[in-house]
C-alpha cells in the first residue's frame, strides 16, 4: 500500500519535473492561451463536473459532513462561471516571469542581470473547496510553474473532474498537460509524502486549516510558505476616538467573521473603557457577538464570559471575541507579540508616539493605524489575485501576488572574463 | 545535561528576542555609531583576543587539527586588524531597514506602505572562523537584527573572546549588549536545540560544510538559508572557441580551488573534444589538477582516473576535476540538473541558440555565458558584504546583500476607514 502511494506522488513528481523545463520557455502569449482554453472548457464540461461534484456532496451527507463544509464543497452553474471568470482576471494579470530586477554592468564588460524566472513544481496540500484546485493550477501555469495537487478526499470526484477538463484544455491548445497534476489517492500518507520530496519540489503551500499548516510547518522539508491563521487584535489606546472606534471594531468582527482577517480579540485602554467600554460592548453584543472578557469587563458588562488564556490564543472564525483590558501601549504590544499570529493588527489611537511605537512593535504582516483589519487581501493591495496571505517572514510577508511564485535568477554574459 | 543545556539556549534566546524589540527602533547613525566602537575595541583588545586564540590554536595542535584548520582558526595583528577594517565597510553599506519598497494610496484615502524592517533574532551556527563571530555580529546590528552566535568547539577562546570586546564595545555606546550574544556550550545538543526554536528565532543561517547544511536543511523547523555548497560545472560547446575555454577552465578551476564557486567538473562537446580535448586536458593537467575522465576522456588522455557517478556528485574543494564528453546541449543540462547544486554553471558557446537553452534550462542561482563562474560573490556583485551564496530558491538567491538579512511588514495608515 504504501509503495502504491509513494509510486503515485513520485511518479507525477518526476511527471511535473520533467513538464516544469518545458513551462519555463512558454511565452506569456502561449500562457494567456492555455489559460482561456481553460477557462472556456470549463463551461463546456460544466454537465460533467456539476455530476461529479454531486457524488462528494452525496457522499458528504452520508459522512454527516456540516451544512458550511457542504456548502464550500458544492458547485453549481453559478459557481463554475465563477471559476471561469476568475481565469480572465489571471489573463489580464502582468507576466512576471523574465521581468529584470537588477542589472550590473562591471568594468570588465560582464552584464549581470538580475530576473524573474519560475520556482518550477509547486506542491499545493487543501481541504474541500475545489475551486482551489482551479486558483492553483491558473496561477502556476501563469508563473511557468507546473503544480502537483493533494486535494482533500472530500472533494475527490470534483477535483478529479477539474483535473480531467483541465488537460482537455491543455491538449487541445497543444500545453504539457503534465503542467497540471492531481494526486488521486487522497490518504494521509501521500500528503506526508510530498513533505519530504526535495528532489522534485520547490515549495510546498498549505491552504486548510491551523492544523493542517502547523503540520506541514513542523514536517516538511520542502520548503513551505505558510499561510492562512489570523488571530488579530485591536487595540484601542487612551485618545482613540470612539467615532473611529466603533465601525472599526464592527466591521473587523462582524463583516465576515469567518476569515483570517477578522478580528478575534479587543484590547482596550483603562482610561478609554472607563468612559467608552459599556457602550462599546453593548454594541458589540447587540450585533450577535459572544463576549470572553477580563474581570474588568466582566464586571462593567455582566453578561460576558470570563476570558482565559485560552481564549486569547484561539482564532474562533465565529461571532466570538475576547476582550482584555491594558494600561498602556507596551502591555498592548506584549500581549499581541505573545498570543497573535502575525497576521495583522490595528492600533486606534490619536497619540502619535503610541501610534509609531506599536507599529514597529507589532511582529505582523500588516499593522493598521485606524482602519479595519478586513483589509489584508490580495485583491484590496491591487495584486489582482488571491493565492493566500503569508504569515512567515521570509520570501513574502503578508498577501502575495503573482510574484511570491518565482524566484530570481543571475544570467552573465562575457566574452572570456576570468576573475584576477 | 540536557536540561542545562537547554537552559543556556533558551535564556539567551529570550534575551535576544527581548532585545530585538529595542533594536527596531535603532537609527542608521546610532547603529554605525555602535559598529565604530566594536572596530576600535577590537584593537584595543587585540592582545587578549591574541591570547585566548592562541589556547585554541595549542588545543588544536593537541587534537590534531589539519594545518589548513588551523590557518582557519588562527589570529594574528594583521588579522584582527583586517576584521576592524571589514567593519568600516558595513558602517559605508546602505541601511536597508525602512526602505519604502511599494505605496498604494487607495481611493478610500488609505495609505498603504510596505517597508523594509528586520527580521528579529538570527541564528548563525558556524565551524572554525572565527571572523564568521565578527562578519554575522556586525551585519546583523547594522540590519536591526539581534544575533544568537554557536561557533565551534575549536574556536570557542576565540569567540568567547571576540564577543567580550564587542560587548564592552556596546557598553561603552550604551547599545543593548543582548544584541549579539554567543552560545557557549559547544556540545551537538545546543545546536539540535536552536533547530526547533521557532518561538523565539527568525532565521537559522549555517555556516560550513556539507554535512553541516545537510543536517541543518533536513532537522530545523526554524527557517533556513541555504549557503554554499557548490558543485559547480563548465560546459565546453560545439562551437565555442579554444582562446576564451583554455583560461575560464584554468581559472575556475585552479585559481581558488577551494571555495564554492570554484568548477569541480567540465563537460565538454564531443566536436570540441574531437578537435582539441587532448590540449585542454594537457593543460588542465600541468596546472597540477588530477583529473577524473569517461571513457573517451581516459583513451585520449591516459594518465586520467576513471570517473563514477561518485566523482560527478562530489565537490572537491581542491585540484581534482571530473571531465564528461557529451553530445548535446540537452545532456549537459540534463547531467547538471541532476549532479549539481544549483549554485554557478557556464557554457562556453557561440551557438546563440545553445546559449539561451542552457541558461534557461539550467536551475542554479547563477548562469553564465564565456565567464569564470569565480565572479559568484557578493563583492564582486556590487553588494559590498559576503554573507554567503544561497543555493535555495525562496527568499535569496546567489550572494547575498544586507536585504537578505531583511523583511518586510506592510504599514497601513487610515482615518477610520472600514471594507464595505
Amino acid at each position: 500500500m504504501s509503495t502504491a502511494i509513494e509510486n503515485e506522488v513520485i511518479y507525477k513528481a518526476k511527471l511535473a519535473k520533467e513538464a516544469s523545463l518545458e513551462m519555463q520557455n512558454k511565452t506569456t502569449e502561449e500562457k494567456n492561451t492555455a489559460l482561456l482554453a481553460i477557462a472556456e472548457q470549463l463551461l463546456i464540461d460544466q454537465a460533467f463536473i456539476l455530476k461529479e461534484n454531486a457524488k462528494d456532496i452525496e457522499y458528504g451527507h452520508k459522512l454527516g459532513l456540516s451544512e458550511s463544509i457542504i456548502d464550500r464543497l458544492m458547485l453549481n452553474p453559478e459557481r463554475v462561471k465563477a471559476m471561469s471568470d476568475a481565469i480572465h482576471l489571471v489573463i489580464d494579470l502582468p507576466d512576471p516571469i523574465g521581468e529584470e530586477l537588477d542589472r550590473i554592468n562591471k568594468d570588465n564588460g560582464l552584464i549581470i542581470s538580475k530576473r524573474r524566472v519560475p520556482l518550477g513544481v509547486l506542491g499545493m496540500i487543501y481541504e474541500a473547496r475545489p475551486n482551489v484546485t482551479i486558483d492553483a493550477a491558473t496561477l502556476s501555469l501563469k508563473t511557468g510553474n507546473t503544480v502537483l495537487l493533494r486535494g482533500s478526499s472530500s472533494a475527490k470526484h470534483s477535483n478529479m473532474a477539474l483535473v480531467t477538463s483541465i488537460h482537455q484544455a491543455l491538449k487541445r491548445v497543444q500545453f504539457p498537460q503534465n503542467a497540471v497534476l492531481l494526486i488521486e489517492d487522497t490518504s494521509r500518507e501521500t500528503a506526508k509524502t510530498l513533505f519530504n520530496l526535495t528532489e522534485y519540489l520547490d515549495l510546498l503551500i498549505p491552504r486548510g486549516g491551523k492544523d493542517l499548516i502547523d503540520l506541514v510547518v513542523r514536517e516538511a522539508s520542502v520548503p513551505v510558505i505558510e499561510t492562512g491563521a489570523g488571530n488579530c487584535h485591536v487595540f484601542v489606546d487612551a485618545t482613540a476616538k470612539y467615532d473611529i472606534v466603533r465601525p472599526i471594531v464592527l466591521n473587523a468582527k462582524t463583516h465576515r467573521p469567518s476569515v483570517c482577517n477578522a478580528i478575534e480579540s479587543l484590547l482596550i485602554h483603562d482610561e478609554f473603557f472607563n468612559n467608552y467600554g459599556k457602550e462599546l460592548l453593548e454594541t458589540v453584543s447587540i450585533a450577535g457577538v459572544k463576549i470572553y472578557g477580563d474581570e474588568k469587563v466582566c464586571k462593567v458588562f455582566p453578561t460576558a464570559f470570563k476570558a482565559t488564556k485560552e481564549h486569547y490564543a484561539k482564532e474562533f472564525s465565529d461571532l466570538i471575541i475576547s476582550v482584555k483590558t491594558v494600561n498602556s501601549v507596551e502591555e498592548a504590544i506584549a500581549h499581541i507579540n505573545q498570543y497573535g499570529t502575525k497576521h495583522s493588527e490595528c492600533i486606534v489611537s490619536e497619540t502619535s508616539k503610541n501610534v509609531e511605537q506599536f507599529l514597529n512593535g507589532i511582529d505582523a504582516a500588516v499593522v493598521y493605524h485606524n482602519a479595519s483589519t478586513r483589509f489584508t487581501d490580495g485583491f484590496e493591495f491591487g495584486y489582482g489575485a488571491e493565492i493566500g496571505i503569508s504569515t512567515q517572514k521570509l520570501h513574502v510577508r503578508g498577501p502575495m501576488g503573482l510574484p511570491a511564485l518565482t524566484t530570481t535568477k543571475y544570467y552573465v554574459n562575457g566574452d572570456g572574463q576570468i576573475r584576477l
